[in-house]
């Protein structure tokens, strides 16, 4: 199928259907025919990724490469990775893709400068292994963007708990945590909230408060998707 | 991957998204890798179902054979199919599957049994296509279920009206129609109101009024995954 996205999801699975959402809510459609064709695995076996981040616990990357080549074989065109912390893994992925692996901090990157958001110091909220890992921090540095993050205590008391509570599907409990965090980020003068955690958006769905790198993804894959089908073969 | 399901979705790609929520949230799960290995091809680009039943147009078959076959081979165990206009086709798809394809009439007469509804009458909302080729009709009755469908202008005028701007994405505008038909075929004194398209559910949302096709089929799913990791090799 033509400009079919494959999606390497599960990561968790709620977070999975919720992109799904949005590239669905993000496409510009008429009818069923008009939407993105999608292939996804949402296989959420996979070793913990912040675990394995932080504490050398058993690597996620075979179960994804399991899932990458899974997807490139029914003739995925391209790759979207709805799970920041899976970004630690990005080299390994593309590496292995024979097709683009789309990268989701680029995505937020875009999506900041879309929204009016200039160079400037940006707070995240993320797992402790995306933050730890670095994730976002350089690559969001090529866009122009500093990254705050929370202090030590924080991450582990406000954020890495809430992102616990939503994937054992207590949303509404992980609302006062959530929040908390990012109250802290702002006093500390960023200009936007950047979600980079694909479970938080589940929670914290304020557009004009927060960034949320799940609706950047999604929207990454829309414009690919649309600049695929007018692209001669 | 052991118990990984199939879902040959995209018809609509809202009610494939809807499907996956609903999987996740009667999943008994406490971290990511409890819940259900899905491998869902969310692809749009398959000819309008209700107008090949009702009218002749081009066929769905191919392009739902060509998504069962990538599903297949990506090592589903058990296949799923979100659209209950597609179950017009549920022989061909299962005649070519390697795997059980789970029926979604048969997902629904379970769910009422499990709801306490016992024999007699309920109501159908279903697209035209569902309605005249009468995928309802006769496998519901196996389960000792009389199906009323509504006056063929109703059906029009209302329920037909009301998915379109469902596939449309105009939701709230889509409620009173359907409501108005669900109201009719209450008068009829029918113990249930089904609601056989997975469109239907993302705006009739109220489980003690309506039977939704979309989480029985889910509910299916979860006790089909639940039995196979169960059983041993």
């Amino acid at each position: 199928m033509r400009g079919m996205i494959g999606v390497l999801g599960g990561m968790g699975p709620l977070a999975t259907a919720d992109f799904m959402g949005k590239v669905i809510a993000l496409t510009p459609a008429e009818r069923d025919q008009d939407h993105v064709p999608l292939i996804v695995h949402s296989v959420p076996q996979v070793p913990d990724r912040s675990a394995s981040i932080l504490e050398g616990t058993e690597s996620p990357l075979p179960a994804m490469l399991q899932g990458l080549r899974r997807l490139l074989d029914t003739g995925a065109e391209c790759i979207a990775v709805p799970c920041n912390s899976a970004h630690y893994w990005y080299d390994d992925l593309a590496g292995e893709s024979t097709v683009p692996v789309l990268h989701i901090v680029d995505a937020v990157g875009g999506a900041l400068a879309r929204r009016g958001v200039g160079d400037g110091p940006v707070g995240l909220l993320a797992t402790a292994g995306a933050v730890f890992g670095g994730i976002y921090q350089a690559r969001l540095g090529k866009h122009g963007y500093e990254c705050v993050v929370p202090e030590d205590r924080d991450q582990e008391d406000l954020v890495t708990h809430g992102i616990g509570l939503v994937k054992a599907g207590r949303l509404e409990d992980a609302r006062a945590p959530l929040e908390a965090a990012a109250d802290k980020l702002r006093q500390q003068g960023v200009r936007m909230v950047v979600l980079g955690c694909t479970e938080i958006p589940l929670v914290l769905n304020d557009g004009n408060n927060y960034l949320d790198s799940t609706e950047a993804l999604a929207e990454r894959c829309v414009e690919w998707y649309s600049d695929r089908v007018r692209r001669p073969e």
